[in-house]
């Protein structure tokens, strides 16, 4: 087995395996889809099929090999992708490689609809004037649900690396520091053991900085983001996670900390404090974390998502906490769950009507959270990974409140 | 004059009167492009508009009160912006609200195309069927571009923060660091004062995280963004910015780091170096720092955005640099400086054919940076602000070459 140095301390060139059974598993479903070829843009689909980010377009056809279109740096995706790179200028271009691959009179062709800009959309369309355009992004998003071993290893290793930066914050948290200045020195730990700092997310206008690190009363306050904390922030064009409020005693320290390794993400919260909290929050974190019990002894594959949502929901009415579990009242979101990989907000999603199955392989964060308005955010967050005997967590810190 | 901690280290609630005058200014657009009203989705773009992001469709009708639809979190949204805030909870009731300022039958409505997924134009194209859809983008720019002296306060406060970041770094810098922890303590000391860590870019697929800290031949390596820099990253899923590379003495150190306030950008690069460069290195910068001057003695309110950007093309020329300028051969981009404010990618561009001229307000970043292909980059960059008199410089770091 690897070292934690070895996977999270080296610039992870991604293996040729793990591209050809990507593209392999993907081009199923554009056979599925009677899609004749994807033209994939956005930096994170493509790095997840190519290897690489370097500036282009990707064109995977339903059958044969893909060809990545490279703008800038040529040679470095060369270095990274096992994929065809192909040098080129200008958008222009792809109707000849899509001419090339045979897809160019082609009745549907998929494009990134839940992420490219409209006005690339219709670049597209003025291109290609005789293509019926599919939104590719609930495909990419169902390939991607299953992690490789390969990714596995490191969504893992993001889970040490979360594991660390906790162990940091039990030593140097104390009364008296503001959210930020604590939230720093837990940023500066994780950058050391390998955090690559930028989180993607996919869906439009989601934003996050490694997490929440919130505090007190500020920490029971929701945002725009769509997720079931938010923090005071540093400034209104923020408006989520750490901000100026001064650390005190006896008071919820929630420190939600997205790891990462090689571009892959784990997702983990943990309730701190100063002294002894309250009994009401204390109870608050057990209730939260029997709810995450409950939903984990609920999970195996060919579970719904949303049937696992309804186990956290009822058993959140069963404790009396229903109006204030996953927001305050009147702001509460309806989810309990997000899958994590390359991206925070994958599939699945443990949220209501979503009737697909949990399989082998997929990976999600599991969040029940419970907020008391006016003082403070109690929750515990864990990522789970789905195999044949049902959940294993793959975050390894112990499962209490963290004292200090 | 306030202090540097009171801008900079407070939750900077936008002025009502910033507001009015930014609604106003676009409105005049709005009016002189025949639009009936203005739906702004993007967070950015709401910010600048309303004073807040909280989750929501900002409408602006050609004339009269725009109207802040908001989802979450309402009461966030109307502590922070002067504008009536609705609450809402789908796109579906956008048309109401349009009907409501007197706009659905409008032949044209503004969308921020350039930067809303394809997806959810398609949704309001289905929503609000007889309108013909114009592109916001350009008209959103046009208004930012010129900042008030209240946005100018927080960038003149951005910039003071990247000196004191550059002053730690002349503390720290250090043999036999790697890369990344060196870059960790610049990210610590700036979210200690007050940086919020997210940069927003404009362009798809563009991303940036504080900035490039990057050495030695590393330093020369392009990548996928479109920024004369890019650096190795610390894996392919990021591919710029630092990385695992261990510093060594007499080599380039550059330190490209955008400080923030606020919400707002500035962007400045010194080079460092541990000993002494090498006498053509040494070259290199003050070259570089030549351009920049011929540059700066170009510009007035008037002068042509592309004109500066030749000034700078034809200095390099002149000094035999034209090859490795803004670039390795081959891999030039095709810009001398870039508008900064709430994004990092405004108005004005300095790049080839846009004749737009300069005028009073516009603040950019000028960047003059010269190749060294396996050896690394010299290069500075500051940011001006146009004012009637020429530009003045908002950074405020010492544009010599940093020894330690």
């Amino acid at each position: 087995m690897k070292s934690y140095e070895e996977i999270a301390l080296t610039y992870n060139i991604t293996p040729e395996s793990e591209i050809s059974d990507r593209i392999s598993r993907f081009q199923s479903l554009l056979q599925r889809e009677e899609i004749r070829a994807a033209i994939i843009v956005q930096l994170i689909d493509r790095f997840y099929f190519s290897g690489t980010i370097q500036d282009g377009v990707l064109i995977i056809p339903a059958e044969g090999d893909p060809r990545y279109l490279c703008r800038r740096s040529v040679e470095r995706a060369r270095a990274e992708s096992p994929l065809q790179v192909v040098p080129f200028k200008s958008f222009k271009e792809v109707p000849l490689s899509l001419e090339d691959l045979g897809a160019l009179h082609a009745a549907r062709l998929g494009l990134e609809l839940d992420v490219i800009p409209a006005a690339l959309y219709q670049r597209f369309s003025s291109l290609v004037e005789q293509a019926d355009w599919v939104d590719l992004g609930p495909l990419v998003r169902e390939v991607r649900a299953i992690k490789s071993p390969y990714e596995i290893e490191r969504i893992r290793a993001a889970g040490v690396q979360v594991g660390k930066v906790v162990d940091t914050a039990r030593e140097v948290l104390a009364e008296g520091m503001r959210e930020v200045e604590f939230a720093a020195i837990l940023e500066k730990r994780a950058r050391e053991l390998g955090h690559q700092g930028i989180l993607r997310m996919r869906g439009f206008n989601q934003e996050l900085f490694y997490g929440h690190i919130i505090t007190g009363e500020h920490s029971a306050l929701m945002s725009h983001i769509d997720a079931p904390s938010g923090g005071k922030g540093i400034n209104p064009s923020i408006a989520q996670g750490a901000g100026f409020r001064i650390i005190q005693r006896s008071e919820p320290v929630s420190v939600d900390f997205v790891g990462n390794i090689g571009g892959y993400l784990i997702d983990q919260t943990r309730l701190m404090v100063i002294g002894d909290l309250d009994e009401r929050l204390e109870e608050g974190f057990n209730q939260a974390r029997e709810i995450q019990d409950r939903v984990v002894q609920a999970a195996e594959p060919g579970t719904a998502w949303s049937s696992l949502y309804n186990v956290a929901v009822e058993a959140a009415g069963e404790m009396g906490v229903g109006e204030r579990f996953m927001g305050p009242p009147g702001e509460q979101v309806r989810f309990v769950g997000h899958g994590v990989g390359l991206e925070v907000d994958e599939y699945p999603f443990l949220a209501p009507r979503l009737e697909f199955p949990l399989e082998a392989g997929m990976v999600f964060a599991l969040e029940p959270k419970i907020f008391h308005p006016g003082e403070g955010i109690t929750g515990i967050e864990d990522t789970y990974m789905v195999t044949d005997e049902g959940l294993e967590r793959l975050t390894v810190t112990e499962r209490e409140i963290i004292r200090v």
